[in-house]
């Protein structure tokens, strides 16, 4: 990919992706900007999980307003940025890889004098103390389906903060200011392909060739699946601002499978009286490693019947419950949604209950049966089964902080999982409350009410006193 | 099965075992003893599993000594029984189950005070407290490839103790003393048959008609598998005393797929990409329960891949290797070997050496070249695959007491792998320790005498000083 | 106390605040302002830990800016108020005491309703979400050398919304807005006099008449010691907004014996031979509750030995260590300092050190010889002995959420012990680097530069960009 | 002490021991005859926990049927003895102390091998193996009324197995068989006097000059406190087989001060407002550490009036009720009564329950009002308080195995408790079940047998058939 590549401002991208009625449609946008001028859908086909990808923009201003130096140095300065929990600082010199952090708050005075003796800073969870980060993420883990997470790296002209190595999640650098010199190497064997964990640091010699060497310059962004080794350093002449956004980690086939086997094998043993049976008698006397060189057909036998039975578990397999599992640890791992104003204006967050005047005012404001709502989000919540009962876990109150609030969740009544149901399919149609599949007015009510209080429903309307 | 049945009091079964040269033959030898006449092949073919059985030999002496009431007695007095952990009171009286263990040890007068008021008495593991019980469990543990476990119950005339239930095992019901009326009920539905776990009390109304209703008398033996709902209670003229031995508990095809499926999963996600790759982007926007009504041709396909993919594992199940896991689980229930005299003769456990006027004697005797040496049991000790690893696993230091002691293993050398493996194949031979193949007489010699030492192998001629 | 009591609003006395040098000083003189008109020195002779006081004001206006319903409406609205965690709700109908927490995060238009409904809003832990109230109490805790703490209470006209009860802490009642009806009564007892834990709620027979009813309006003060019960009620015309500012929890000469005891008893084993010495081989047979009824004068020569040398323990008690042990509590439930900003000008919070025009900036600044410093605030560090070692306890990085962050402390080198006694002493003192007493000069720069680092000291002059 | 001292062999000094009608004149008696001809009142008048007694008796069979080498070898035979657990296996050459235990059970053949080759041997808790040690220290902890503990050690001519050292307990070195040279020395300094932990292993260069240098024979006694340095080594013409009687283990003054001043302390917190007054306004300004070396008034009012509270905690110090914990600590200890055929026959444990002819026989022996009871020993059971209840603590389901079961207490129904006091009181007269003060002759009898059925009371006639 090469040429000036023209695109709006971020800005301009969150205002316009405000109007867009869908969350999802809502994603898909802002990750096709993420990645214009690519389409997305070739990028998936040929690209995600398969190779890295270069895209040269020649555009400085392509990515402003994501995050900036200045905003780094204005976290520093007002929130409160610890040393080895928030931001790491790192050198990598004659092939040696260090870190420096010191106890306690990471204040700019120290933070820059690191910096000016050639120390990298890695800033953790930008989203917990940018607002821009936070609504991009928190869009994009709609597109992903698996958490988007990011980290911020600055480094000083002509030195490097890591050594070479892989990482376990998909990994979208996005070069915001300065430049910064790039290798990528393929993975060292196929075992290597798609990892599920990180790598050590590797030492030169043990990574081969690169496949691409680049220098990033700002507006431009690289792409690399897991597995991919990559190192980065600044030329003399220019520091490197870069965000790195992430996904898929560990969200393989294998990872649903994890969650699978056991409830699969459970239901097979509950429902399957041949999984219940016991063991051949002697099965000891021919099995295991000590009998492994052994011929003998009942090895054979034994095998076969064993394996059988294995491939015969996938025919109890909860296949959809197995997936909730998935879902409810994706949910744990999402961050909040960042409303946009007209988002808030019409959901509880925005509703004008207020003090004033000596009173709570605007609090008679309530829902009738032709208020229409609809999920605030499509995946702000979502009906999982959880063992035999069904809840809603939702994302409304997790922390912008990873995992800092458990996962949410409620029960919600027989009489009122249909409109549950109907609700979320609905999506991204607004729906009246009277219209919602319930016996009575006041289940429709109270699900209406309770799900607008808990911030997961919003309305046609803003709520307005009357 | 009905007639006289003659047969061999138990202490000449036990002497003659002693002179069968095989562990394992002489466990099928006991099995048969247990119940003869009926031969084992048809047994297991049709029986075990599969429905009840009962054996009336009109020959109140045929278990005679294996356990008495005056045994429980000398138990009581001699050893240190304690209510509730070795020693149950309960009774079942008007449709109630009660259990009555006061805190503390229990002595001949308070247990016999609790009888003579009509409360049966159920001992817990005799097989620490008599020797006997000890040998027949140790013996019959290698026919089962499974824990051989056992209770006593010793019922007062006109009395039950028991509510009416089932068992998560295989049930030999010997009776020993006195007679008792047994009801034994088929499974209530084909989710009983065959059951994990023990069953709640029932009431009489929940378990229908007997299929088996007899009395038990001394001689007489019941079986039944687990599942299968009895009780017992004892006729106005009679006490009765039996001990249930079981076996198979949690010994099923499924008990073994749960240790093999993370095992094989983890293989599968090592070696085959496809279960790295990632899940398809919109995968929860049409998976899970609350999408299990949707007509969606993703769905079929992703549930294909999936079950595809689950069914693939097999592929990578390392079957050894989990029936390794199940084998030490195995050898951690074992009770330890009660040896014979000639056993003892010429292991470790009798060998020669003593405090003698002053001195330690008997040391100076050694093993040679020429000895020839063997597993004391088959089932003695296992070569078990443990991570990479490959390690003996024995049972010579388990305890009486279930699971007082942690599972026991060592590590073997290289050097010393294919010898430890040719020891294993040559049982019941005696192989001389020179015959062992490893590369220096000093591996053989230490070999043998480590394993002499922690008491797994005897010699062929009893140790004696020269 | 009556007549109206004319006073400098919040603002003007925190802006003069900041110009007293002295941070006790200051902690004094807001502590008087609190209480004014009444004399600190009489109030703590006479009132504190003995009576409760009442400060009628006349003048509405008098706790201007400490805190409003406004502010609270703000944080519901900005800051993340979870129910049960930062709020709660509560209700006292018919001498029922009810909590109304919901799940989840508190927004106004769900607490707004509540309080319509007739319920009382507490807001626990306000310096966390108000930088004034953080203000107040950081500088307080000074004051009292024990954590000041704060909750708010919000209650609608005509509602109660607590059961009468004892608190464990010193109250300072501070009517905001409106006006509330207070009763006010003795200890039931002396046991319950200065008690260490709250009461539970009383029913109205329990408690007696009260020593004190009043109304109080906005502007005024109620204090009661620890142990006096209370219960307030808002008229039927007005609602009530108060903050309650406590302190001295746990704070009483017992809770310092606790630390003093065992580390008394264990400098006594180690140095006094008599306490190692055996008990009498017979105390058992004379000693103890079965002999406490007996005359025998082994008991009165026992009891004697054993009081004497109770009471020779405080010969060996490491007082100064045990106070170190509470100082150490202290410091970690202390809120973090708030500085004005002239101590950020001159600290590393507000060191010019910045990203500026692509470049790090501000960080060549140094301190000189010449440069004076002296601590932030004389209770921002203590030097504490620590088992055998002396650290330097901050709580520079502590949290303004309640033990949010381990305990901070860290090790100063034997060279620089000297030097940072000097400097605590020389408090309010500003005092050059190269006057601080260590060897060389490489040791006064280290020091200076790791507790200018920390936040720990200030400059006599802003840090500015030479 | 010198000269040949006859006495009276074991054997017949356990008979005589029988037939001592009280307990802890058994005790005293046993004692005497550890350490005849010495008179225990001038023993722990002039030596206990002062200095070093030797007794040479020149009577090799003076602790005769104590404990042999024979014995041991039977325990290695017959008795689950592990290495590491219960028994050590130890070297001491050219100054360096060395354990060699292999892992798994120790049998004669290992064991005697390491012997020959010529290690040390420690047996750990031989009461657990031995009768007749088990009678010895259960006898004795009623002398001591503290933990009475033994090892025995077994040393090859020519060898010493262990480095110098001292322990934390009293030592009564008793020489069973051949003779060893001991070196005793006097405690390093006055810190080491009595210390309440055992020593590291010493070099010969750090303990001095021995203040007893001897070869001790079989017959001989040795004892020493701790804190006295000792090493003992075998001359090349004997193996040493010795047993070391222990007690005294953390039971000093100080020690019991550890469980009263927390109680003092809470009881002094409850009743006395002086204690739960503030602590200063400004103690932290002036005490500490860190003010430590400041002269202010202040500092010396502080600590006089801390100290001065310290030392009036002694006033509310309830000294019975710490009595009562540590001797709760104490009957957690001790092994169970090991009973004489007497006491036995006039016991629950010899009571003539049993199983005879199909039935069981002997339970219709009831108490009558006239049985005579009393405690089977002195120090079977103890009335202690526990918190606000008093509870009968007993001794009687110890095992022999240190703190296999947890403590045994159970409560006293407040009808009963004059009657169990009585009871102890009485000892070691027996009285009439009819004499016991209760209100009821239920509540007399109901005590008796329950008191009968724990094993805690005899009667003056052995139950026997009626």
């Amino acid at each position: 990919v090469s040429g000036t590549v023209e695109g709006p401002s971020l800005d301009s991208v969150l205002t316009d992706l405000g109007k867009i009625n869908n969350s999802r449609a809502r994603a898909s946008k802002l990750f096709e900007w993420l990645i214009h001028p690519l389409p997305a859908k070739s990028f998936f086909r040929e690209t995600w999980e398969k190779k890295p990808a270069l895209i040269k923009r020649h555009n400085a201003g392509y990515y402003n307003g994501l995050f900036s130096t200045a905003e780094f140095d204005r976290i520093l300065r007002d929130d409160e940025v610890h040393f080895g929990v928030n931001l790491d600082v790192t050198s990598y010199t004659h092939g040696k890889r260090e870190t420096h952090n010191p106890p306690g708050r990471a204040l700019p005075y120290t933070v820059w004098d690191f910096y000016k003796r050639g120390c990298s800073l890695r800033l953790l969870n930008p989203q917990a103390f940018s607002t821009v980060v936070w609504s991009v993420l928190s869009i994009l883990q709609e597109q992903f389906n698996s958490m988007a997470g990011a980290n911020v790296y600055l480094t000083p002209p002509g030195t490097q903060g890591f050594a070479p190595h892989y990482d376990d999640i998909e990994a979208f650098v996005v070069q915001l200011e300065g430049k910064k010199h790039w290798r990528v190497y393929n993975p060292r064997s196929d075992d290597e392909v798609l990892p599920l964990v990180s790598s050590p640091n590797f030492s030169q010699s043990e990574i081969g060739e690169p496949v691409m060497d680049v220098v990033l310059e700002a507006g431009d962004l690289l792409y690399f699946p897991r597995g991919f080794i990559h190192q980065g350093d600044c030329l003399p002449d220019a520091h490197s601002l870069h965000i790195t956004i992430s996904s898929y980690q560990r969200n393989s086939w294998g990872d649903l499978l994890q969650k699978l086997f056991p409830a699969a094998l459970e239901m097979a043993l509950e429902e399957d009286v041949e999984f219940r049976k016991g063991l051949p008698l002697d099965y000891l006397t021919y099995m295991g490693v000590q009998n492994s060189d052994k011929e003998d057909p009942r090895r054979t036998q034994f095998t076969a019947r064993l394996l059988g039975l294995m491939r015969k578990v996938a025919d109890y397999a909860p296949v959809d419950a197995a997936v909730d599992q998935k879902a409810r640890d994706f949910l744990h791992d999402c961050l909040p949604p960042a409303l946009t104003p007209e988002e808030k204006a019409s959901s509880v967050q925005g509703a004008p209950a207020r003090w004033d005047r000596g009173a709570a005012q605007g609090t008679a404001l309530k829902m009738k049966g032709h208020t229409k709502i609809r999920l605030i989000r499509d995946g702000i919540a979502r009906l999982c089964s959880n063992g035999d009962e069904v809840v809603l876990c939702h994302i409304a109150d997790n922390s912008r902080v990873y995992h800092k609030e458990e996962p949410k969740s409620f029960e919600i009544s027989d009489e009122q999982t249909e409109a549950m149901e109907f609700l979320i399919r609905s999506y991204p149609k607004f729906v009246s409350v009277e219209s919602l599949p319930c016996d009575t007015f006041e289940d429709k009510m109270s699900l209406a009410m309770i799900l607008f209080e808990r911030g997961l429903v919003h309305t046609s309307e803003p709520f307005r006193p009357s």
